[in-house]
């Protein structure tokens, strides 16, 4: 297909894919004439997963991170999620301290040469954005918080399918990536349910 | 104290600091002299809000909406917690069907009228960026994250401080934005463990 069909097909402007073209995220189509190429179904799926990247929030440098990891994935689904968690952390600042983190993580199970330092210092991260603003989490709250993310990612790590590389990949940095807006959303909507319960606020509509 | 020593408690340049002052995210300092004001504790305390949500990722409009609701707070904390949300909740694209969300957070205990409508609106954004990706979140998962997201509100709201409206105002605002970049890098960390559980990625290091 033509660039223009890519369009009209994923909804995405020619002046974007050109930007994609330009920026290698997409590769180039299979030249047809000297100033025209032609796409291929590939070009539309991927044109998808941009997309949906750019639209979660993830910039260029890290959607073709993300890109690579799918493109080139390292051996083993452990490893690909290490790739696609570094692609998406920013690089942290050598000076956080991260001992709160560590002692908070261990009890998700987590040991030093586990898991990416990042991931890690991310949490330090958050930890120090919160503590400036003076603001303290309650103890049960935060045990909910670590039961909470255990159950989560168990359950996603279960189904992580194996019958194909492919599939492991996609499942792995995609689900990784694009649940994280989902699950903050569907958070709020929670919190407004139990506000509603506990402090009755509007209830259903009247008929 | 002077501009200078805010700077030096905070940690914020003064720079940035009468950035803010021009943006009417903090307030002036009381005049002493022609070309100089003096600041108190209270200055300290909201330049580290500020700082906090800034380094969240909150834009500065976002900054000042939320800090509105500290200052001008709704009634009830039901109303408060919309609030919080409104503030950092990207106004909603008209066209976006909301039917399949609402399908899904009606098993959170979501009515309609029961929350604000950018809330839902944010779980169909979410769900159109995992669908256009092509990715599927397979049942038990999706059960998971529903589950999760139960138990994280429920003991969030059990634990809004109700001896203060202040205490109310900060928990809820605060609680709720700040505690999203902490729940994400939790869910990174754990995921990393039941990956390495599940595919014996890396265990503990050598002794």
């Amino acid at each position: 297909m033509r660039v223009s069909e890519l369009s009209t097909d994923t909804g995405v402007p020619v002046a974007t894919i050109k930007y994609y073209l330009r920026e290698g995220l997409l590769p180039e189509g299979e030249r047809t004439a000297p100033t025209q190429a032609s796409y291929a179904q590939a070009h539309v799926q991927r044109l998808r997963v941009i997309r949906a990247l750019v639209e979660s929030g993830v910039s260029i440098a890290e959607v073709r991170k993300v890109l690579d990891a799918l493109d080139d994935p390292p051996a083993s689904p452990h490893d690909l999620l290490g790739a696609a968690h570094a692609a998406v952390t920013p690089t942290s600042e050598s000076d956080i301290d991260t001992a709160a983190a560590e002692q908070l993580v261990a009890q998700l199970g987590w040991q030093p040469g586990l898991c990416d330092d990042a991931v890690v210092a991310g949490v330090a991260r958050a930890l120090k954005g919160i503590a400036q603003a003076g603001f303290e989490i309650p103890d049960p709250v935060m045990a909910a918080y670590l039961e909470s993310v255990l159950l989560i990612a168990r359950a996603e790590i279960a189904g992580v399918p194996t019958d194909s590389p492919e599939a492991a990949v996609r499942y792995v940095v995609l689900g990784s990536v694009l649940v994280e807006p989902l699950l903050l959303a569907l958070r709020r909507v929670a919190e407004q349910v139990a506000s509603a319960e506990r402090f009755s606020g509007p209830g259903a509509p009247p008929d």
